[in-house]
Parts: structure tokens; sequence; C-alpha cells
């Protein structure tokens, strides 16, 4: 079996890791179509040592195509998705746009794989930072039932993408060398400086959009509305992974070592850490690399039931494409 | 009047933003004597435009001597602040030494300052994440009663010094260049990295010794034992001011325009944010500068009667040496 796919965003930061991880994986690619806005159209990108020209996106873009690995925006996503179920394929999308739509699955699928088959030409693929943190605490939720989430984030350049990472880098470079700079991807500055997450603040709320997709994809993916998140986002002067501080509330007591015990064995998950040389999971160690790290599980000594957790992972990867493509391969499979 | 001040550790992070301060508030300096390492002694320092040389610090250092300034780490505090007590000088001390010892008043001059007057010679400065925290919530849980905060941290380079700071720097510019760099001041990879607290990890709690503090010296300093503190202590690639994420619970309903109306004239605090343009305190705007900056503050919805701040203070200033001289001003008033 061979499936013909097309990517919307090709050129992008997640799309480009797309290609990469289509080939690492041995996805059993038939075709293979890159979309992109007229801008980049006519540029080539690599696959399997081989040149493909980008072609621009349009509406008659679809013809033949089983499956669309969308991550060029909300806005195209909302635009094209439908011309591209239409003719035909499934879209599984990267954007924000359908991830609250009612009908429209929302995948982990570490997590909630069945949800996939559920789709009608749409399976969305949830925020970074929620798939991040839902990895770990889904094994501990099913065995000692989540209360309350407390995820306080440091956000890396990439969330905003390949130029975002590129202007942090210029950035950095001017600070350095005493020369002035002024951003045009990132609103505020970003070389040694942190900042509450720049997504859109919703004011009726006091939370950011951010925030509020990893409370409300958590309910979704976890299929448990009355699990109580809150969030605090942060962008921090970090190239490509998320690292995130969890405070988990639990329905019963669970000790650090049946935390430990669960984690050892959980999908997508792995325990970094060398607790005599105080050593934790890092951004450095999560770029380009499959797992979520966790480490530092500890005990809250404020509250009973509660352990905090230290998880770092790769937004472009299992926070972006990764995930996305093993959607793809169940929904092929 | 005039007041003979000793700098223990004059050539550090804090000792040089000590004198700047010592100038700036016009502290009646009647004599300076600046006591270092043997390694540092012979080099000048400059104050009020004179230049002043830099003495090596020795038991004998003291004699004549009213008040001392003391930020050369906490086995040097161990072994000279009791000849300065015996020399009959008091001790404004930055490090962690005396800070829990019974009977040392550990103080923020805008919380407990009636507690400087009960010193037998020995006054302590917080930890610096400590005193950015305890300046907002103080007045806030004396009008409401603070049952427990979480805090969770983004702490500068400054932390760990000047050669932290001057590291940080250098390793970033051989991140961009390509060539290797080998830390020799913060034990993990420091640029475009985040990384738990490096303090000591005390494995019976789980917890380290960066964060016992901020636990452990805001009962302290509130007198209130009941208050539950927790803490995520991490380091960020940003050179000198510490941002906090803080999720407090009150024992009573407080809306987020009582707690800006208590925090607009809250001593040592100010509101910095511009809401329409999300638009937040970073370390940046916090750097050099006196008052601790918050913003915002917003409910949380995961459970009632508690409230986000973020929170952005100058770990150098008054994370240190201007909190030291507000203390050293109230003595010698």
């Amino acid at each position: 079996m061979s499936v013909r796919v097309a990517i919307m965003g090709a050129t992008g930061a997640v799309g480009t890791e797309l290609l990469k991880i289509l080939d690492e994986r041995k996805f059993p690619v038939g075709e293979l179509r890159l979309l992109a806005s007229k801008r980049s159209a006519g540029t080539t990108l690599e696959f399997k040592g081989e040149k493909i020209t980008v072609q621009e996106l349009t509406h008659d873009s679809f013809a033949g195509i089983d499956l669309v690995l969308a991550s060029a925006g909300g806005s195209i996503s909302a635009e094209f998705a439908p011309s591209a179920v239409k003719a035909g394929a499934v879209v599984v999308d990267n954007t924000s746009k359908f991830r609250m739509t009612e009908g429209v699955p929302l995948v982990v699928p570490e997590v909630n794989p069945e949800k996939i088959f559920e789709h009608k030409g749409i399976i969305a693929n949830p925020n970074c930072s929620t798939i991040i943190m839902n990895l770990p605490i889904w094994p501990l939720h099913k065995l000692f039932g989540v209360k309350r989430i407390h995820a306080v984030t440091y956000q890396a350049a990439s969330g905003a993408g390949a130029r975002a990472m590129e202007e942090l880098k210029q950035e950095t470079r001017a600070v350095l060398d005493g020369t002035p700079f002024q951003p045009s991807v990132i609103p505020h500055p970003y070389a040694f400086n942190v900042f509450p997450h720049n997504a859109p603040w919703i004011e009726s709320l006091g939370y950011n959009e951010e925030e509020m997709k990893m409370v409300n994809e958590t309910k979704k993916i976890f299929g448990d509305p009355s699990i109580r998140v809150h969030a605090t986002c942060v962008r921090v002067p970090v190239l490509r992974a998320h690292s995130e501080a969890l405070n988990v509330e639990f329905s019963r007591d669970i000790s650090v070592e049946e935390a430990y015990e669960v984690l050892r064995t959980a999908p997508g998950v792995e325990i970094l850490e060398d607790r005599e040389k105080n050593r934790w999971p890092m951004p450095l160690d999560a770029s380009g690399k499959d797992p979520v790290l966790v480490g530092r599980i500890r005990k809250d000594i404020s509250q009973p039931n509660t352990l905090d957790f230290w998880v770092v992972g790769d937004q472009i990867r299992k926070g972006a494409a990764l995930n996305a493509i093993q959607i793809a391969e169940k929904l092929f499979a």
C-alpha cells in the first residue's frame, strides 16, 4: 500500500520536519505534493535525495491525494481543508482551527488513538504544549485520577516558526555586538529576555489563547471535562524545545516511586535524570528527539496528593510533526 | 552623622552594585573599606569619583567600622561575621548563612522593618527570589490572608555572580559562531537552554536549596509558619532580573481589581503593563531598576479564591544590594 501525501506549508519549520520524519519512519509515501504560498512556489525541497518543486496551494491542489498534512496557519486550513476533504483526502491539521470543533477528533496517539477513526475528513493535531503535557500525565490520570493540573511553561522560539528561530539568533548576536536590532516576527525583545506568551490575550478571561489551548484541549483529549487545568505560558530564549513545570493534584495518594514506575514504561515518555548530579531534562537534550523527557518528580510539600514533574519535549517533533505522522500511520495502517 | 562602612566581597556583582547604590541614595558614608579575597586585593574600585584600593579580608579588617555589608559567600560570612560583630560593627549579611538562625532578623524593609532593631549584631538579607516574591504578596496577605503560594521562577545568570553573567555571554557567542565552549561557572549548557536551578538538591525533600529558601524564608519574614509555600526554581538565559509566575490561594474571595488596587500603592512595587498591547513586565524592563514590577493579575479558573501574578525584579538591586542598604538606612536613621 502507498499513500499519496500533500503537505500544506511545506517550507515552514514543521513542514520541513514532516519531510524528515516521513523518511525516517519509512511512511509509505506514494506521491508527495509540496504546497505553499505563491511566495514560496517554485523553490525546491529534498525528500529521499530527490528534489521536489514546491507548488502554489490552490483549491485544486488535492486531486488524487489521500492524506494532507496541514501546517500553514489557521486561516489557510480554514480555507483549504474543506477542498481537500471534498477531493477525498483526510486532513491531519496542525493548526488550532478545528481542534475544538464538535465532531473533529483531537488526537494524541498515545492517549486517544480510537478517536482517529471517528473522523469526517479532518483530524486535529493538538497544540504543542498540550501534547508535551498530556503524554506523561495521561497514564497517571488513568491510575490515580487527576483533579487539577497547573502547568507553567518555558516555550521556545520554534513555536512561532522558522523565522522566529532565525530572528532570535540574529537579535542575540546584535545584543552581544551592541548593535541595534528591530525584530519583525516576535513583538518583544527576545534575546536574554522572557515574556508571557504573545498569543492573543483574552480580556474576559485574563488568559492568553496559548493557555486556553492547554486548558480546553486537555479536557477534550482526556475525554473528561471535570479535570481542572490552569496554565501560565511564557516564552524563553530557547530555539526549539519546550519545558514545562507541572504541578498535579491527584484524587488519591500517589508516591514519587509510583509515578516513576508508571512513567518508566509509558509510551512516548523517557525518564532522563541523574539525581546525584542534580541533572534533569533540558531543552538541549530534547531537541531533535522523539520522546518527551520527564524527571525531577517530587512531592509538593504544600498540599496532599500532589506531585511536581519537570517535562521537556521537542516542539517541532512530538509537539507537531511527529504527532501528526503518528496519527497518519494509524489511519493508514 | 556618618557611618563607617566595610564591604565584604566588594568586587562581585552585588559588591559593585552596593557601591553604586550607596552613592545614588546618598548614604552617609564616613569611611569606606573595601574587602575581598587575597586574589582581588590591590585592585581599585571607584566610589564618588575616588579610587579606593581593595584590601584583603582578615579577622582584623573591622576595627572602627559601624556597618559591614557582606556578600562574599556563606562560608566567608560564617568565618568573618563574628569578628566584625566582636569589633562592634553590625553586619547586614547577603548570604544564606544566618538567615534561618534563631534570633537573627531576616528582613525585607517593606514587610518586617521592626525586626531590624532586634538584631544581636547580624541582620540577614533574604534570598533574591524570596524578596521579589514577598514584596507584592505581603500587602495582599495582610488584607486577604494567603493560604498557599506556588512560585515558579525564571532566574537570571546574575544570581550566580558576575562571572556567570560573563560566561553566559561568551557561551552564547560561541554557540552562534559554532565554536566549542567549556563552561566553568555554571554546570550545564546555558546558552539557548533552561534547567532546574543548580543549587544543591536535597534528596530527602526532592527540592533544591533555592526552592527551600523561598519556602522557609517567606514563613519567617511573614512571621507566619502556617502559610503553605511551594517553589519550582529554574534558570533561564537572562542576564540580571528574575521573573516569577506566582499562583496564590487566599483565605477569602479576592477580585483582580482589588489586587490591583492594593498593589498600586504598595511600597517597592510598580504595576507595569499594557493590557491592550498584551505587554507585561519583562526582565529587560526591571534590569537596573528599584521597584519589583507586577502585572498580568488574573483569576485562576481552576480553583476558587486564587489569583496569578507575573512578577519581575532586578536580582542584584532589590534582590540583594538595594534591600541590604534599605536595612542599613533604617538602622542608622
